[in-house]
């Protein structure tokens, strides 16, 4: 028991340190690797189902008479499109606000709970209780902090609308399917550990067909936030890398856009 | 010279390690704060003269009949609003948008210039090459990755839109008056160090007085970022902190909010 916390302790001791060590910044370093989980935005990116689209448009974009160049623009949004965090107010009234919710909870070990799978054999699958006790028999247990991810696979159908929506008719959202987290994972989470976010490679963290966003409702009300639309999860290992997810600052905000990195141990550099 | 470089050492090997250890998050962590150096996006945000303002509004806010929760909104900015950062594209032509920037420029050890006693008899001044010596002479050479930060004390007039962008006409950009970068600096940050980027507590990282912008155009031709309206710069020490500066990903922009924190070597939590 000892050489393995050990061999935690001493991983998680140099991953860190060679990151962040002065002199050499982060392009020179090869013992880690940064992945970015976010999709960019743009006319392709997909808006909850009656939500208006991201739209940006160019303001100012070339070259003056004497040549100097000069280019900006402006965007409008829902909050809850593309990439975004759902924060805990969203779905409970008194909890945090996009704007309230603590840094230390925006950066945590990640725990990817691998459900591609069972996903594959049925598209509404959702995150199950056994799949969390699994991840701990197989790493230990979920750490205080982590943010919990759900890998199913659903990035391949991105930016697809109706693949991704699961639907014919996806700006019907009663005919959505998509896996999710189960009730009692949520429940499970946030009664029997101690965590600071979730997060799904999918449109929401409950599944397509659900009517009552169970999920939602017991994370938010434990002031839980959720990451949906997370890309790239196939790039990070179930254990052993840390998240950070830095969402925009909207006084008051119910969610919005966020950056999310995770810095994965193991060669390569950033894959740009 | 030995025993400094192994005290610079040790401090790097430790926050970070001790910020990272799993099973403990963050909250418990007290050998290290978070400082969040981002101003939220409201009704009081700045844009830049001719701008338009930052508009939030509620989608659905309440409880429905059945007497479930739920709130979302909606908002529109332009993209150098508030807390934000210019992508190399702003002002130099086939440079880097803001989805572009490699990741491991956003995220460096913090280089904070303090200049607030030059601005308290110069509300014009600009960082000067001998600004950027003065600091190396009392914390070493700028490390390459750096992210070289003005702290010029403006903070203290946000969000008054008179004060902060001195002038009693701040809707015309020919009548500014707040502190900036020197070109000289520029230039010397480019050709002379490797930096990731440079940021300050002002509306520009060109001083108010600016018509040729030339600060923007040597950083952003070498792909060099800017950070400006950095919020709480005071809670950063000159060196030792590192800097993790995440941009909402905008396809092809040239800008866009920002969330900025400081992971800050000292004692205490997280001031929320």
């Amino acid at each position: 028991m000892r050489h393995v916390l050990r061999g935690v302790m001493v991983r998680w001791l140099l991953l860190p340190a060679m990151i962040l060590l002065p002199g050499g910044g982060l392009a020179q370093f090869e013992g880690s690797r940064l992945v970015d989980l976010t999709y960019s935005f743009d006319d392709a990116t997909l808006a909850w189902p009656g939500n208006e689209p991201f739209r940006w448009e160019q303001t100012v974009w070339g070259r003056s008479a004497a040549g100097a160049w000069y280019a900006a623009g402006h965007f409008s949004m829902a909050e809850h499109s593309g990439t975004h965090i759902d924060a805990p107010i969203h779905f409970a009234e008194n909890r945090h606000t996009l704007d309230a919710i603590p840094l230390r909870q925006l950066i945590g070990p990640a725990v990817v709970i691998p459900v591609n799978g069972s996903v594959n054999e049925n598209p509404d699958y959702r995150v199950s209780v056994r799949d969390l006790q699994q991840w701990e028999t197989r790493h230990g247990r979920i750490p205080a902090g982590a943010v919990v991810l759900a890998h199913t696979g659903w990035g391949s159908r991105w930016p697809n609308r109706n693949r991704y929506f699961g639907s014919a008719t996806p700006d019907d959202a009663g005919t959505l399917h998509f896996p999710g987290f189960s009730r009692e994972a949520a429940e499970f989470l946030v009664r029997e550990r101690t965590i600071s976010g979730v997060g799904i490679d999918t449109p929401s963290i409950d599944y397509g067909p659900s009517r009552d966003f169970v999920v939602h409702r017991v994370l938010n009300e434990a002031d839980v936030y959720g990451l949906e639309n997370i890309a790239n999860l196939d790039q990070v290992p179930e254990s052993g890398a840390t998240l950070i997810a830095l969402p925009m600052k909207i006084a008051g905000g119910t969610g919005g856009p966020v950056r999310i990195i995770a810095l994965v141990p193991g060669s390569g550099g950033e894959r740009p």
